[in-house]
């Protein structure tokens, strides 16, 4: 078997449109994946659990054996991945897409080392469906929602951390309200936050909710307030889209000069 | 009768303006689509679709006649519709129009192929809703709106995915939090999806919600989410209206001197 | 009393920064439609509407008279108002805010024509709160909001349209699903809209809800939807503003002449 | 102690990358805001409050200590804040910061001097919260959200304003609609307000819906235009971020010939 390090990279990560056998890969593991997904949901029906138990079994061994190959490969192949990294395996060990394989493999293999029944851990499998998002066709365009999240990023999370605020304020306040009146919905503030949070994010459940007339004005406040707070980010995004939509199609003569320059060059 | 084939395709087809037998075609179907929404509507209530069952049959088998007519009128009239393709009347029937109206006639026709009351299919011909969706006043900004779409069709097809697989890991952790606490409302994992896709949607029916203090937190989370998945479309489609915009209205002509400028040639 | 008809004119319609006379008549104005706002909500109360009943009978006459008189000066100068038109009366009369204004005194001088108690109607006075939104302070800003409501008043119509089908199209199937199952909550079409309305906007009252699986299938399409539904008049009212502040600021050389031009004269 | 109060200013407000001091002194207060906030929602557990009283106490006693020190220095070096203003203490005074900073000390001094337990109001303490914003890191993304913010300031109250309007027109025609049939959920326009919100921001709770056909129409309308209602806040935030990154981007120099060239002035 004369597969050169360098071609099972190119197989694992690098899938060019002619490579026949790394397609063949990607499929299989996607294929393995979606199954990996069927398998935990159907291991959540308890008949269909104990009934396809065998073939629930195999699917499981064989997969462990195949993500562990594939993440060993990976990490093996890592020195292409980052040519300029002094420590590519390192890196590779810690970046996000390794550590979700990790997570799907490792509750296998953690029963022989620690006394614990780790089953219910499967449900991390189901990350490796964000490798799905990596799929060829569609490549561009979740590489531009990844920029345009990376770039908002900062402002993405100034919203998050203004959203935290205004639910703490929102709950406590709250709190000081309802709690005399319905001390079984608002026993205390970290309970009362469940309300904000569903008011805050229009969900509204409807299984708490103010009744004094103080608690329902807040309440009312609250949710004009999410209305504001479903616009910031949505203001952030589109920006972040427009930008990015530019900086791809903008080429602009220079009147100075009759030259072509990049006008989004920021 | 000399109708040319020509004339019957553009009065079904390509109404201008001037032409007054194809506006009067246009606004007859257009009005029989209405009846029928009418007619499934009132179907609905037992009292009145016994009341009036005798206008009703009228009204459907008419309405059988003219749909099954203009359907045929359509394929025979595909080659003016399609005059590069080389087989128009498949490409025709395999069109999206064609389908809907198609769909709409074919639950009369098959009882008499198949021994089965398939009368609630009836519901299928609302879709020709969507013809009436052509009507020529509101024409520009209904191509805007698709093209909008049809431009942002792959970033929104990301969206969707990175909805779904959201919606599978939200729902199978969510399984594992629940599922002991409240087996009735979180029995299985696509039965959580149920609670998934309304906090997720933020629509919040409050039938099914979490009471652990986990299954709280990452209920929270997942509405939080929710707003900035709310974002994703919402900036997606505005920088798709606003590079529509800007694609129709950036061919300028300087008043000064004449000559036609590209603001931004993209 | 010399006040010449052009002066009325100028005081209740076109009021000048420093048009002292103006602004007095304007603010006594607001502060009547406020103090009828106020009348209103308290009617609502059983016990407040009859201790207070002459007070609020006392200003409900008042508030007609000035309303009357107000209707009739503004019906006089008209022909100001509208200097290019034949029918200034007419074109006046049949201008939403004439409408609103006569809906505000109509009620009360019905009941001398038709033998109707039409107090009820009294509600309709709330529309004059349109007027207040005329204020000089947030004058640009309300008319900028105006004008890019009205430039994207075809697309947002379109979404409408796009909505009505898709309640439609939604409540019809729905209704096959629900009906035999439960059939208080879903008896026919309309009453399976109000479920169709709740989700679709993503309100989700609780009350009306699916049990069946397929039910619950069509009801998160129909919330997912729902999101996509959000993201339509989001970003069609983002590109109108983006679009009217760039026609407001945009001021641009042209690079053949150098001379100044408007680069958004579209 | 020879620190000047120039320092004390720079140590406080302005801190500067390299001043080690100034960083020790923001993130003592910054963790000191963060303990409060604990507090408080230990507080809240009555079980808590009372085994870790004295830890509380203490706390309470020494924040109070260091953020009274603070809010009078801040007080002593506003003549630096405010270079130009002829009255910096009485300006400081007034600004939003020293307000929710006075707010978060007074209610522990109040009791000395008028006979009440404010003790609730340590809730205004979590305001604080506001002033961790203001931390370094992040402080570009703050920055130009508040500008965002602030520009778009005019709109955003006509929005609000807009959605009163609304919120008034449409719970005085619900509770005609509904407060016969339901008179204990619609007792009168101000509790039929509620209602109203929690439809227009699509909370829905589900505590309180319309039950008469026309009630349900007009619910229906509402959910609808809270579509719209999201968005216009959206479309005006989009639009202010949009205008505020070419702002910063637009000037560009060409690289050909090293002039700097305005792509929009505005």
């Amino acid at each position: 078997m004369a597969i050169s390090k360098k071609r099972i990279y190119e197989i694992l990560e690098k899938t060019e449109k002619k490579d026949v056998i790394g397609k063949i890969v990607d499929w299989f593991i996607i294929i393995l994946i979606f199954l990996n997904v069927g398998a935990v949901i159907v291991n959540s029906f308890t008949y269909a659990s104990i009934k396809y138990r065998l073939i629930l079994l195999a699917l499981e061994r064989f997969s462990i054996v195949v993500f562990t190959v594939e993440y060993l490969l990976r990490i093996w192949t890592s020195a292409y991945k980052y040519p300029d990294s002094r420590h590519p395996v390192i890196r590779y060990i810690f970046s996000l897409m390794a550590i979700i394989d990790l997570a799907a493999i490792i509750p296998f293999y953690l029963p022989f080392v620690v006394n614990l029944d780790l089953r219910y851990l499967r449900v991390l499998r189901l990350f490796r469906l964000l490798r799905v998002l990596k799929l060829n066709r569609y490549n561009n365009s979740l590489a531009m929602i990844g920029r345009v999240l990376k770039n908002e990023k900062e402002k993405m999370f100034m919203t998050l951390f203004i959203i935290t605020v205004l639910l703490l304020l929102a709950s406590s306040t709250m709190y000081y309200f309802e709690n005399a009146v319905q001390p079984e919905y608002f026993p205390n503030i970290p309970a009362t936050l469940w309300w904000a949070v569903a008011t805050l994010t229009t969900v509204g459940y409807g299984d708490v909710y103010p009744i004094t007339i103080q608690g329902k004005i807040l309440s009312g406040i609250i949710a004009i307030l999410g209305i504001g707070l479903v616009a910031l980010p949505s203001g952030i995004i589109s920006s972040g889209f427009i930008n990015e939509v530019s900086k791809n199609g903008k080429k602009t003569i220079c009147p100075h000069c009759g030259k072509e320059i990049d006008a989004a060059s920021d």
